[in-house]
Parts: C-alpha cells; structure tokens; sequence
C-alpha cells in the first residue's frame, strides 16, 4: 500500500469530480493529479530524492495537501512543521532530521531569514502563495507549471512517509517515522469502524501539520471524498465554510467545539449539511457535549484516541457514546473501545495486564505503531520495549472494554504517598459552574511530597474562591485527590495541538527543584 | 497486524459472545480462545515450528476456524487441502510445500492411508472428529486437553499466513502465498467498502479451503461477530440453519444460490433474518438475480470479484448493482469498482493501459498481492512482473470505473483473425429460456483456426435444437462470436471452486492438437 493509492482511485474512477476547495478555489481529481505529479518532478529536478524530508512551514490550504501527495508521489518524506514554534524551535526539527527543501506561505515569511541563518544548512524555500515570490525563493505555481508531469516513485509499504515532530508536552521533540502502511492502515482500519458517509465533505479546521488532521485529510484520500480547507480554526470562518460549501463532517479538538457552539452568531447559519463531528487530543467537558447535543441534533460525534507515535488512532467512541444516557452513565468520558487491528492493553510497571478498572499504562501493538523516532535508537527501544508502543497515559478499561484515560503516567501526582491522576481532579474542579477550563498540576510540598494544585479559569462574569471550589471537590472525590491550592489565571497555556502546557505551569513551582518539570 | 488480532479483540470486549456454532454445539470467544491456545501449544509438542506448514483435509466446522487459528497462534502456516481432489493431488500439494502434519476428518480417514503410502514424507496425522480416533492418528480433542496454553507468538505482517493451492483451471496447482499482511488487508479493506453489519451472523456454507470462503471466516474474525458452519453446501441445510441461528448473511457461489432459491421448500423457511448475500468465483446470471430479487427482497446482493493471488477481493460491486434497473443497464454484470487500497489496471500486452470500453488483461497491486508462489520463483516474477499481479483476467473497464470481466484470457477463442471471448458468447446462450448452464470453448477447425463450440446444459423438461441456440445467438452478438456447433450434455464438470473445467471440455477435442488445453 501506498498513500498516493486513494488520490489513483479517484483518479481512475471519479476524475471529474471536486477533490478540493479553498476560499472559493475548486480543483478536481484530475486537475490535482496533474498539479501533483508536476509539483513531485519539479521536486526532483531541484534535487529531491528518495526518502528526502521535505518541510512544509504553512497554515491550511488544498496546496498543503498537494505538497503532501507530490512529495509521496516523487519518493520523498514530508516534515510537516508546527506553526506556533518559534524560529529555535523550528531550526532544530529541520536539523535534526536533516531536511534541506522547506515550503513557507505566506504568513511564515517574516521567519525564514532567521531560519536560513540558523540552520545547519540553509535549506532551499518555496513560496506558497498567490502573491509574488519573495527573492531568493521558488515559487510554487511556477515549479507546477514548469515540470513536466512523472510517474509515481510508489514508494509504501515500511517506506518511511512523515516524520512528525511531537509536541513539547514531554520534553524536546522527537521526530516520529510514520510509514506509508502505519498512515494507511490506521485510516482503513477507522473507516472499517465507521464508514465514511455517502458524498462526504470533509472540512480541515484543524492545523494539518497534526497528526489528527493529517490522519484526516489521509482518510478522506483512502475514501475519495472532498476536502474543504480553511487557513485555521475560527468559528465564524467554520460556520459560513460549512454553510457556503455543504459540509458533512470535520474534526475538531474540544476547546475548539466549545468556541463553535458558543458563538453569537452560531444560530444564523445553516449547517444542515453537517453529520459528523470527530474530536480527538482531548476528552468533552460534559457541559459542552450537552450544548452541542441541543444545538447539534442528528449529529453523529465520534472521539478519536490516539498519539503521532500510533500513526494516530487507538481507540474510538462513537454516536451511540454521546447520547443523554451516555451523559448519565459516564460513557462520553471514555476514549472507546480499541478499533479493528488494534490490539490495546493496560499494563501495571512490569508489563502485566492489570485487572479491569484498575489504572495502569496504554501499550500497544498494529500496523499503525510508528517505525521509531528519528535518529533516536535508545528512545525507540524504550517506547516500542516487547513489540508494544508505551504510550504513558495511565486509563483503565471497564468490563465491557472501554478505555478511561486517567492522565499521562507522568502528570500523575504523588502525595502522601497515594496516587492522583490529574484528570480525575480537573473532572471534579470543572463540574463546579462557574469553572470554563481548568489544570491541575503538582507542585513541591514539605508536608506531602507534591501537593495537588489547580489553576483555574473562570466562566466570564462569574466569580468563586479557591476555598469554594476545593469544598465543591470534596463533594465529589476523595479529600487527599482534592486541590489544596486553587490559582486564578484568564487562559491556560495551549499547545499546538490544543492540549495544556502542563510543564509551563509546573516551571515556576519547580525552578528550584531537580525533579517534576519533564 | 497479525490475524490472531480479531480473536484478542473479542477475547478483550466481548469474551462471552458466541464466536461458533456447529450442528447445535456452542462455543463462546473465551472457550474458543482456550482452545486456540491449547491447539497451539498441542502442535508446538508434536514437532511445529514457526513457518512450519500445517495441512487441514475436513469439510467445515467450528473445528476447521480453530486449526486455522491455532496454527496462526503457534506460529505456522495453514495449507487447506481442496477436498475435491483425489489422492495423487494431495499428496501433490502436501509434497510440494513439505506439509509434515495433516488434520483429517472423518468423511476423509479412508484417503488417509494412501496418502501416507504416496507423500515424500508420511505427514503426522491428527483425527478431527468426536467419534473414535483411529489407530495411529493423534485426536483433535486430546490434543486441546492434554496441553497447557501457551502465548500467541504474533507472526504477522509478512510473515506467511497460508499456502492456497489454487484449483486446475490453469494447469498445474501452484501454492500461492499469502502473507499476514495479504489476508488482513483484503478484509479490512472489504470491511472499509462495505461496513459489517450490526450483530452479524455469517454462515460459512461455501468450502473453508477456498479462498473466497476462507476470506470470509477472516473478515468475520476481525469484525468480532458469530460464525456459523454447515459441513458444505446444501440448500435445504442452508434455509434450516439461516432459520435456526438466525444468520444474517453468508457467502455463495452463483450455483449455489441457484440451487437455493429453485428449491422446492423455499419457501417453507422463515429466513426473515437475512440480510445480505455476497456471492463470487462467478458472474450472476440475469435470471438467477431476477428471480433472487423477488424471492429475497430486503437483502443487499454483493459481487466480490477477486482471486486467490489477490488475497482475494479486487472489485466489490454493491447493493446498488443488483435493481431491476441494474438488470435494465447491465450493470449487474460487473465485476465491480476497484475497491479501496487496490490499484486495478487494464492492460494490453506491452503493459499499457487501454482506453476505457477495450477488453485487455487486469492487473493489481496492493497489500493484498501475494508474496508468490512456493518453490517457483520464475512463475512467480513472471505473474508479479513489474510489481503488479498478472491476473489472467480479460476486462474492460467502462467511463465510470465498473469492471467488467469478459473472460481468462487464456479462454479466449481466435477465430477466424478475430478475438472472441467465451463469456460473451456464454450470456447469449444463457439467455435462451430452455438454457440452466453453458461452456464456450474454442475446438480446432480447419477453417477458421478455432471454431466457437458451445456445452449446454437444459432445464428439467425443456427441449431446443443447437440450431435455435446459433440462431437465438445471432440476434444477440456477431455472427462470427455465435457458436459452430452446441453439444448438450447433463452437467458441466465443475472445480471446487464452483468454476467451470473448461480444460476437461476442451481435451477430447484437442488431444491429437499441440495447443489450446492449457
């Protein structure tokens, strides 16, 4: 298998159908086959060859997308860069897989000077753009229209396709090697679980350089549909996308639902196109889920868990997890059941199975597990140690299979000698009324070790004290797992992938200390 | 991925579900689990290593899906013998991939001795059955009680899975290899086209040693839902044991489902449970769908069309194909549309493609495309030449992607300087209202090189001339594709696979002739 099998299907069996569409550009199957197989030669004649990582610097447009099959197509690796690093930060992943041909759009370009200067090697820049290429770089458009269409290199199978840098949610970055049968299989193996709908239009909300949304837009190619691309999440700019264009279906981290389905203007649009909503990187808030179920009727939600290093899927939950009942009886908090072709298990320190609803570590074993990281054998062995990918979150799984995340095994907090899984704490914190969004981290105490410290996010013009909201906890947990400190801050620290930065939170507490900032 | 991974699954969700049922007996996924695990460790004891191939000669059974399983978990390879072949051929296929232990069951102990006299190596025998166990035969039963289970030891990926021979349409039986990989793909892919329905009963009434069959008990495995098993095909045990264990679908041959639906009880059966009937080896003929789609109205009617070397599936053609308005069109004749993850070409004889509308030979490439054939690496290259499966198939494929397969291209009848091919001129005949069954083959003629020959078969009490055939044909296809000459005979001989032997019709013709029985 390869991942430029779906753009060939389509290709052969619907050329002439809409393949992409952004801010009122439309090209179809036939068009971006042309597009592609021109951009993947330009590649080569500017000395791109086999397994090369090429970067991409840019927010979403369908030109992502056809950087990501011209790249396949052409034999190379695509380095999809994360767009809210800064210039150290996006140096050092291009260096460190040694990725010498990086695209930019045009909102990146203030940035490429101080990467050309830092870099090992200055790499060669394309402009991603409409506008006028910048000096010194290659113009997309132009490297399409000057190349002469090629074959497809057919690379797949073990062949490496991406290298993802993860996020910096546990220390420097690594780069993971997806291969073309780890993207492929994870995005057949989840459409075996949940067809995809009949003429389906999916919608890229989500920043692509994500494994989540990657894995979305590499789905859609497996199943034909269309894509509709907008630069990056915004709620307005979703609603008018899904009501101008008939979107069925997008995906969509938590946070980012809640700011659709708040928004004033939310009733003014007619999304009845819309089906299917899939959200990943994070559970629901349960006052979001039954928002969305009023303001979203007929809608099908679907959680997606899973990490780059899984290539991305482990486990989903699908509509019949997101109903009042499940709302009532705890199921929305669940990750799933583990999909066809995953093998899932939770594992105590020693690699034992533990017993059901006991909390232990994910591990697990298909065709999605990564090839390794990067350049890094000692930390590949570690994370794949027995065949298995260690995934450091800590669940456990009910009787009938479904998997709880707790937490990441390394944002448990130790005190007084008991275990506390964040996740189980930050539950109880937001179920108070007047709490929008809250972290709870462990920060050094004499008394216990590390103590359980929220930081806390207020609802707008609503107010609470910290003692009110550890008595509220009380109500609901056990008093050791209880905050005993509460913070008040306007917005918590959010990674590229919509998940908190736990470690900012943790540095100041830690500075003085040699352990517990990872 | 490994095709144990099914089993774990259900081990994991849903251990108390039935997994089996065969002639009243029930087993659940934990029981068969136990079993598969003790087999396994039973096998390792008498002599199987890893890669070791593992010969099974049974009609179907519960029974039949463990062996598969517990070769799989102990590390083998399974060969399932054709239980139409006489001794000389299995003993052929056992010889030729150094098949050491054989699992017999009781409709075949009388074969065993001759085959122990007859093989290179006298194979370990292993009785499958519940009555006695003969002398010198090791008994099933035995085996899973006496051991300890052991661990699964995960082969998969390309690591062979199963050696299938595949039947004598085309000469001599090859023992094709079908990776971990090769199987779990082609179903999850399957699965990905057409979703498993919710709750699902399969039947496995088709025999577990073909590829189609086997294809089927796999794709069950994965989905997690119940088989069940008749020994082989009966129409009145299918209608019995669809009514009993409420099955909602199964697998046939176009024969097959003939002989259901022409049943004289039919009708006596409550099969209100059925839902989808997915048939392959064979196009449908029009009258057999018509008169299905009257009897069965509700069922989905699924084309596969694939082949052993292919793991199987190809093409998969819908529900959407099987309306009146699909006979009306003729699209119900279709092979259908390349399914997801399998690139399908159609080439001419330099291996360019033909334009859409001309009959050329269809070749394949995906996950699903088997690792070769054992022991023959020249007939292996030859049929993977430049990575695509040859498949022998003549096709053309129309503007919107459908297949349509016209015939084995080494079918094909030159006459006259002109291309005929069989399956043409094979719906013509069949069209006539007095024709059950036909074979076209080419017979020598001095005239024309070859001469068009047909072999009818009638229907009960109905009578015609081969002189009303010819001229029924020539209101249908070009006077140089009508048949020459008709022959009536009682039955066409049929492989195991339901196909017909063209070779065995076309021999008496050919023998005092260098070629054209291939």
């Amino acid at each position: 298998m390869y991942l430029t099998q779906g753009l060939h299907r389509s290709l052969q069996l619907n050329p002439d159908w809409i393949a992409t569409t952004f801010r009122g550009r439309q090209r179809t199957f036939r068009q971006t086959g042309d597009r592609v197989s021109c951009l993947a030669s330009g590649l080569r004649a500017v000395g791109m060859e086999d397994n090369d990582r090429i970067g991409m610097l840019a927010l979403n447009s369908d030109r992502y997308m056809e950087f990501m099959l011209a790249v396949w197509w052409g034999g190379g690796v695509i380095n999809p860069v994360n767009v809210r690093w800064s210039v150290p930060e996006i140096v050092y992943s291009l260096d460190d897989c040694d990725t010498r041909i990086l695209f930019v759009d045009d909102n990146f370009l203030t940035m490429t000077e101080a990467i050309c200067t830092m870099a090992k090697y200055r790499p060669l820049l394309i402009h991603v753009g409409d506008g006028p290429t910048p000096e010194g770089m290659l113009s997309f458009e132009k490297l399409i229209a000057e190349s002469e269409s090629m074959k497809d290199r057919y690379r797949g199978g073990d062949d490496i396709a991406a290298i993802m840098y993860t996020g910096g949610t546990t220390g420097q970055p690594k780069g993971v090697m997806q291969s073309h049968l780890n993207l492929w299989s994870s995005a057949v193996m989840a459409l075996a679980e949940h067809p995809p709908l009949a003429n389906s239009i999916v919608l890229h909300a989500a920043p692509m350089f994500h494994t989540a949304c990657m894995a979305r837009v590499i789905g859609q190619l497996v199943a034909g549909g269309r894509h509709v691309f907008i630069p990056m999440f915004d709620p307005l700019d979703v609603l008018q996308t899904i009501e101008r264009e008939r979107v069925s279906e997008t995906l969509l981290v938590p946070i980012m639902l809640q700011a659709l389905i708040m928004h004033p203007a939310f009733a003014q649009y007619d999304i009845s196109s819309f089906k299917r909503l899939t959200y990943g990187a994070a559970p629901i808030a349960e006052s979001v889920l039954q928002r969305a179920l009023v303001l979203l009727p007929g809608v099908e939600f679907m959680h997606g868990y899973g990490m780059t290093e899984t290539s991305p899927v482990i486990a989903r939950s699908g509509p019949e997890n997101h109903s009042a009942a499940s709302i009532a009886n705890g199921r929305f908090r669940s990750a799933g059941r583990p999909i066809q072709g995953v093998a899932v298990l939770v594992v105590d320190g020693e690699g034992r199975e533990v017993p059901r609803g006991e909390v232990g570590e994910v591990i697990v074993r298909g065709a999605n597990v990564m090839l390794g990281y990067w350049n890094r054998p000692e930390e590949t062995a570690q994370a794949l140690c027995g065949g298995w990918m260690h995934t450091g979150d800590g669940a456990y799984m009910d009787a009938d299979g479904y998997l709880f995340i707790v937490d990441r095994i390394k944002d448990m907090i130790v005190t007084g000698g008991e275990n506390v899984y964040c996740g189980e704490v930050e539950s109880a914190v937001t179920a108070h009324p007047a709490v929008a969004a809250c972290a709870v981290i462990g920060i050094p105490s004499e008394q216990w070790g590390e103590a359980v410290h929220a930081v806390v996010v207020l609802k707008p013009g609503l107010e609470v004290s910290g003692e009110e909201v550890i008595a509220h906890c009380r109500q609901h947990i056990a008093g050791y797992k209880c905050p005993k400190s509460v913070d008040f801050v306007t917005a918590l620290p959010i990674s590229g992938a919509g998940k908190v930065l736990k470690r900012d939170l943790r540095a100041p507490y830690w500075k003085d200390h040699k352990h517990g900032v990872s």
